[in-house]
């Protein structure tokens, strides 16, 4: 068990809520609510995820990044398809395997340098089609940020949706640091999501400032049309789902979600900016958005989690990961960096 | 989509959050936390469910009743076994297949009167043990309180669990109604889980008034080895955990459990009281806890309905179901029994 | 373990292969064939099912009758539908949970007295349609012969199929003894299958002769387009398929399959007609084709069984069931009658 | 539909059955005998079996290599664990997911240059033990002989066994060709599976002869004691099991298995020497077995297909397979040869 009073650079899912949002939870409790979303929040605040990302799609809210995941993955395949994705997908890593176990399909893994796929390295998995001893490729899943913390450019996108609707197979989008990814693009949702021919997309809120809650969200509306049967029976209905929806609509209102991301992002570059030119250290990958890796000397890491909580992504080479967030503040990278040098110098 | 200002008796989850748990999500909403549940608040609140059900206990917190009683299931059989359950049990009637889909058992449901298992009904039912062709029956699953608002004694619950232990099976209870049950009973938790032989619970807090959050409590510590890739993989692992903790901590404390249950209750009481005599009315199940099942003239559902949501239960004879919520008002059964008398009047 | 030489009344399948069914395997044992069904065999066979069935149908061929069944049921469904079965069904109580693990589905099951299903019956349970809280009813299952020896004629089959199709539902039969159902309905297979709805079908033929092979047909062809990769990842393609495909041409030919269970039906009739006057014995249902349940003294249980073989159907009741076979002699129901006779008079 | 008169290259199982095996089943077709695995021969088959893998040892038939695998790692797994194994392994590439679908464990796929894991490549994957949000690696998989046409020494599956132990985890082998693997080893069954400390293997029957029948060997008994419900779930218990355990048998007496595999290993080697020295071929792999892998020029591949059908492996650098058989003659071998060099010729 560890310390609450603990800041860190663990992951912004260690952040609370963000008071606007939960002062938006405070006002939805009022008085009864028919449940399972069949409310006044619910109906508003897809109203206005609509306005974000086209009126043409469908939206169901669900409890966890993983159920947005794998619902989106349950949605568009059968048992005998093929998911492909990064090496380094949360799908593939970080779900325990949920997909397989609720899909049953194949995850079929890419090693890539940056944590995004190209159609290059996609389409040596294109095979097998109609032959009944392999699985059916039916899905492209990319992270938008990637777990590396990159950032996909549109035209990336585009290339791989229409690689993906070539083979008539899906191209879906691990949104839970979407609100990072558009900051970082300075584009709206809908420019790198819908006018890109992303199919289907888990769009996160819980990592910028939620209590808890995301969305799936369907760019072609045949198919959810039995999608609210997979969300029950993946047991991802929430009871009280006003409380979901009144955060949604609060974060896309005043442009919330643009101010929490805007700050997390900037973070990652002040703290970017304080490290990457200390000799002893070395970013290894590109900061787009609100993460940083770095390889850092060995005998400091331990030292340096006790004071602040951060994870060890490649053990054999000493490379760490650093996460910012919505209430990460300048004086929490100040202090780091301090300490980080403190350390170096002992 | 409904107006959210109608107050009605569809379901205790049609009701808000209890202001003492929405504070405890505010307190708790300071600083950093380890997501996941490896936090202060995580630790408190388990430590005081172990003072209710005993320290051999083993808790895990998840998202929605359907994941506390589907993992239940999940973690004590494998798929090649069967649940006995009511007819009646929501694992069978309200969660869209999700037992079958996740653990891939079979349910063996027997019809009942008032929604309790009996061994004598029970026993028809314990057969193929050992024959290959056959599923074989490992759990025993009963509902305190139960679907049709009827509370198992000690006496009872005792009962099934020396039949399922006999037959090297286990007896699970949905408790999402457990504080309910236990003013009824007028007992502690314990008295009728742990100390009758229970061996697995879902321990539910959001029909009491809860935002969010369910509990699953092995009896069995050895049971719970493996269950946190269970809780994972089932998607039902929530990062921001200290907002359920910090709810069933403030839960526990104070008897507010107690003090919102007996409130329901006592509403269901009084509205029993209002509608028994009405020789209109036909009340079908004993009142025992926040339910009352009654037949009513079929005219006056629908107008009723409109003014005061509630579900209809057998529509092939007009009967209805009526749930009172810690929220529940004198001035609500009021209102309601009023307006009641006022279309059996037209 | 059993001694082999030990001829009985257990089942159909403790029968061995019929001499023109291993001749017919024989035959097929020269060269290679392409395996997995593309080869000469499996083309011809098919035709010649075509032939029986109508045109306009698709053939499969899978390893066993629990995997056509599964199989036809897995072909038609979503993991959140739900499958009505009698309660006496094969699917229910003789594939230790198939169903539930390779479909997902909710079996709802029906009392019955003969194993034969009503749409009075199905009614009730065609409900829920559109609530996701609920499985959504897609497949009602039918056996022919039933699990009891009865027969649906072909207006109880239209009327299922009617209700079926009304509620956009399918109607799957369990033919493993369809043989002995077309003997005893003097009726060829088409006149009671494709004729009447039914939607897909379990054909079997190792009840009836076959070493092992079972088919499954579509007879709507547009739901078999993705079915060769649900039998692949059901581990039910087999390799040297030539050898079942030769097995149902023969099968198919010279009325072999008539032959075989007119035979079997006949031997049910003798012994029928050798015990039904029998006071200490009770015949509980219609004889229809090769199986005959009947209520016997319990002490002649045992040491009947010791000398012919066969299963205990309802022990509560000391009901048996005596199957028949293509290969029973009547010198089985004579030695048979005259031991059961001897036993009465101890 | 191909010409079955074609004999090819194809694979192993695209011959039919040894005069021997279908012998055995022609002997076996006496009377009657209990159905799923009750009876004489499948007794005295695993004694022979026995003999062969040693004495504590539990041993199951099923139907198909797809099922052998499956089963094996359903027997040994809980769905959250990982199963590795090399990028060729039929478990991940032939069998449309049946894996992933009846075991819901994720595969985690290591790059080999000849089909053989080792335990350097394996170390790297053996992470996340203990840690909720990764998989649990459980198995580790090979296949003997491999899909490449290679042969694992006892030394390297005992450095695999070791590792895995270690772990807490399992050592399954694929063995579809395990016969072709000990004529190879020049050594008995038992001396590269139970004395190497191979936990469960699948010893494969119909790719050296036998009609269809699979064999899954436990080489820890504990592990097996569910294991029948978990074959009858997963549709691979066959009624007439007889007619497998006769062929396994007879497979295993007289040393038919070997004479078998001797002869198919032999007819490799012989092509071997017909092709290696021509310099537009270029062997790709050792020929340890019953396979030869070879890049040959792409404008022959068809002619040479059509007239003596065999698979592409690697299309995009024409690479071909040859699989030889117990029925390859030398007649079949020199045609192929003569036949290759015209068209090189050309």
């Amino acid at each position: 068990m560890n310390n609450i009073s603990n800041r860190g650079f663990a992951s912004d899912n260690n952040s609370g809520i963000h008071p606007l949002l939960l002062e938006a939870i405070n006002k939805a409790n009022v008085g009864h609510a028919i449940a399972y979303g069949d409310d006044e929040y619910t109906s508003r605040s897809v109203n206005i995820i609509k306005k974000h990302f086209g009126n043409k799609i469908e939206v169901f809210f669900v409890l966890t990044g993983t159920g947005a995941n794998v619902l989106s993955i349950s949605a568009i395949t059968q048992s005998y398809n093929a998911v492909i994705c990064a090496e380094t997908a949360h799908i593939h890593c970080d779900e325990c395997g949920a997909p397989e176990k609720f899909t049953n399909c194949k995850l079929i893994t890419i090693p890539t340098s940056d944590g995004k796929l190209t159609p290059d390295a996609v389409k040596k998995h294109l095979k097998g089609f109609g032959f009944e001893h392999h699985v059916q490729p039916k899905v492209i899943s990319i992270s938008q940020t990637t777990e590396m913390g990159t950032v996909y450019t549109p035209f990336e996108i585009r290339a791989l949706s229409v690689l993906a609707h070539e083979h008539n197979m899906y191209l879906h989008m691990d949104g839970a640091r979407l609100a990072n990814a558009a900051v970082s693009l300075n584009l709206g949702f809908k420019d790198f999501t819908a006018n890109t021919g992303v199919d289907i997309l888990s769009f996160g809120g819980t990592k910028n400032g939620m209590l808890f809650g995301e969305s799936l969200i369907f760019f072609r509306p045949e198919l959810a049309i039995n999608f609210k049967y997979v969300r029950k029976q993946s047991m991802q209905l929430v009871s009280k789902m006003r409380f979901i929806s009144a955060q949604f609509e609060s974060y896309l209102t005043n442009k919330l979600w643009y101010v929490n991301a805007l700050h997390a992002n900037k973070m990652a570059l002040l703290l970017l900016k304080k490290v990457k030119d200390i000799p002893q250290i070395q970013i290894t990958q590109n900061v787009q958005a609100n993460a940083i890796f770095a390889i850092i000397p060995q005998h400091i890491i331990e030292p340096l989690m006790k004071k602040y909580f951060f994870y060890v992504w490649d053990e054999s080479r000493n490379e760490v990961r650093w996460m910012t967030s919505f209430d990460t503040t300048p004086e929490d990278i100040d202090g780091f960096a301090e300490y980080l040098h403190l350390l170096l110098k002992q």
